[in-house]
């Protein structure tokens, strides 16, 4: 299952047939390493973990023996969880039950290496926005034109920043991973992402950076702002530049400053730049499984972590208790398995009995927390293709199976 | 006096004027910001610090006042350190005596922050061609060819590897970094570390990777090999890729697991590397100031650093002991200055009477070993030129004033 064993990148120099480049990492058997190594492919700025020491993180007296969980997936197929970590090409593994390890494993990663967080880098970039919403810079209900003038006439122009944090701007983007001329495309071109074979297949004079591409994206006219969850990778981007600007420094060096290094973190975390210079807070994270953890428990604990309030706790009592379901049915395709979910800064709600949210993203990256059960579940993963369709389901699944079994 | 100051990369974009981008980050002012953000602009595979505790460096109980040291360089100018230090552009310096430092300051360098070591990076690079040769498994009598059989028809052929550590194979390669159509040059395209607009300006069909790139250089047919000191840098990534065979792991895996993790390092080395993820030993390091001093202690102490011996001590022996003054002479340029300096194994030799033996990298990389005095000197720089001329024996003969001050 792990496509790095498969002779990529092995040998000095590699195989032609077998060499990851920009051109190749993002799709198929490639992601096996790719996504362990983004720092060999993207620039990246770092996130200094800081100088203190690292937050424990104690094994549990009894561990879980997740090979006996079972469920039924959404089309009542039986799994077990190990079942589903193999079919979702799982990397790593780890069960938080309040603050203690129950389960953690790594399936050809190492423990401290840093994994590509791809979309939940979204959860983690909203974090910094709750501590600027605290420190009383940047009001939510503004228009984004108020922090970001320059985009006055994109699509960002009269939306606000919560309809920015809840991906609710009414904005003509279309995010089709394998389509290379769908805007998700363009951007991860402006992103620093492809390299030159991909870039010549794609639209000509495309962007040099997120900087000059974001204010282009232009207004989608078949809603309205904050009517329809409409889920948009580049609003994360304008978010990040919306936080440099407020800020006054680079996204890297914000995140270090007011969250990365209070973490008791294990490693810096790696963030992807365009040529540039522009971090990419929309998927291009990198950090180890431990540290998925850390912050799966700071969001669990209401931003309070490592002996200290890092981000405000009124951030996360707004992500548990606000987010409309309406507009999340209208823009979602999960809602016939999760019919209460909803979407709110930044992070997915599974709208179930115990308010367990998380973040995702494609390729298997997750960090989940239920409240009520006091339980943070952290999963990187490297499935050769960016979604398939029932995967989520089958993953959500199986961590509310977890819960249940644990709790 | 340092450029970062100057509006460089600042603002959310930076002025197109203040941008660096791999299109100028390597001459002129932005220097200053790119020597200290290199993995921003060039991808990087990394040797990991290993999860022990940092090897301490405390401080000494007697700072020294390097204010009141006072020299005269090879043209009877007179010095003062700190003027020497500021007309060299310094990031950060540290004096360690007997393990304790005497002196440690930094100029817009943060402590946990890697700098770019240029050639300080060779001399790395051959400490591990040190644990290999203990190890039984490199010869360096042997021709380069016996461990590189693509390489025969190269210069590197009949060469040996000892001939490679002394950088006295007879190869065709110009290294002047001010012009374009220089091998060095060349060389760097395919490291990786230009950008579209230098690349478009310099040889067409420039080669893709080192490891492309490499095995083509020819002999050079006015000396033999061994002859004469002819200071290359593709030796040293030759010597990098024949590593790489032999311990059969990309380079920074074997750093990281012969090496660096070994060292009680404070951070991770970041190593650039090319498009096919060939790292570029010969000048693609970058490590904190401290972990130079670390390096440093290692050589000072032959090998035995962090309570165990990481490299063989007959390799510094052989520093100390061998290269040849006469094959210097015919090819170096600081023989007036220096009249019994050598070079062995990737160590330049000062040929005084402590025995002192350094690392130096362009633009003002130094770490600095005196053995009599044990004293160990570390010097980050970021000058806007890679090389002035005068200001290599300005800096030396500043480290042999500081020596003879603080003995």
């Amino acid at each position: 299952m792990q496509s790095s064993q498969n002779g990529w990148m092995q040998g000095a120099p590699p195989a032609a047939e077998k060499r990851i480049t920009l051109d190749n990492w993002f799709i198929g058997e490639p992601v096996g390493w790719s996504f362990k190594n983004v720092q060999q492919l993207v620039p990246c700025a770092e996130a200094h973990r800081g100088t203190g020491p690292v937050s424990p993180i104690p094994n549990s007296q009894t561990m879980a023996n997740i090979a006996k969980i079972e469920y039924v997936d959404q089309n009542q197929k039986r799994w077990t969880v190990p079942e589903m970590l193999a079919h979702t090409y799982t990397d790593g593994f780890l069960i938080l039950r309040k603050g203690e390890a129950v389960f953690e494993q790594y399936f050809g990663l190492e423990p401290h290496q840093r994994h590509l967080l791809q979309s939940v880098s979204k959860s983690f970039t909203a974090c910094l926005a709750g501590v600027f919403i605290e420190q009383g810079i940047l009001d939510v209900a503004r228009p984004i034109s108020h922090y970001l003038p320059d985009y006055a006439t994109s699509a960002y122009g009269d939306a606000s920043v919560q309809q920015l944090l809840d991906m609710t701007v009414a904005v003509e983007y279309t995010e089709d991973y394998e389509d290379m001329g769908s805007d998700v495309n363009i951007h991860t071109i402006s992103a620093g992402w492809y390299g030159p074979k991909i870039k010549a297949a794609g639209p000509k004079n495309a962007p040099e950076s997120l900087y000059e591409y974001l204010p282009t994206l232009q207004t989608k006219a078949d809603f309205e702002h904050g009517e329809k969850f409409h889920y948009v990778s580049a609003n994360t981007d304008v978010l990040g530049i919306l936080l440099e600007r407020i800020g006054g420094q680079p996204f890297a060096k914000l995140f270090e400053e007011h969250i990365w290094q209070h973490m008791g973190a294990e490693e810096n975390m790696a963030i992807t730049v365009d040529p540039w210079g522009c971090a990419f807070p929309c998927g291009g994270f990198n950090v180890t499984l431990r540290d998925l953890g850390r912050f799966g428990l700071l969001c669990l604990h209401d931003g309070f972590y490592n002996d200290r309030q890092i981000v405000p706790a009124q951030f996360f009592a707004d992500v548990r208790q606000n987010g409309s379901v309406e507009a999340f049915r209208k823009g979602a395709d999960y809602s016939s398995t999760f019919p209460n979910a909803a979407y709110r800064n930044q992070f997915w709600k599974m709208g179930n009995e115990n308010g367990a949210f998380f973040g995702v993203g494609i390729h298997g990256q997750y960090v989940y927390i239920d409240p009520a059960a006091e339980i943070v579940i952290a999963k990187l993963s490297s499935h050769p293709r960016p979604l398939v369709e029932g995967d989520f389901e089958i993953t959500l699944l199986g961590f509310e199976a977890i819960v249940q079994a644990l709790s």
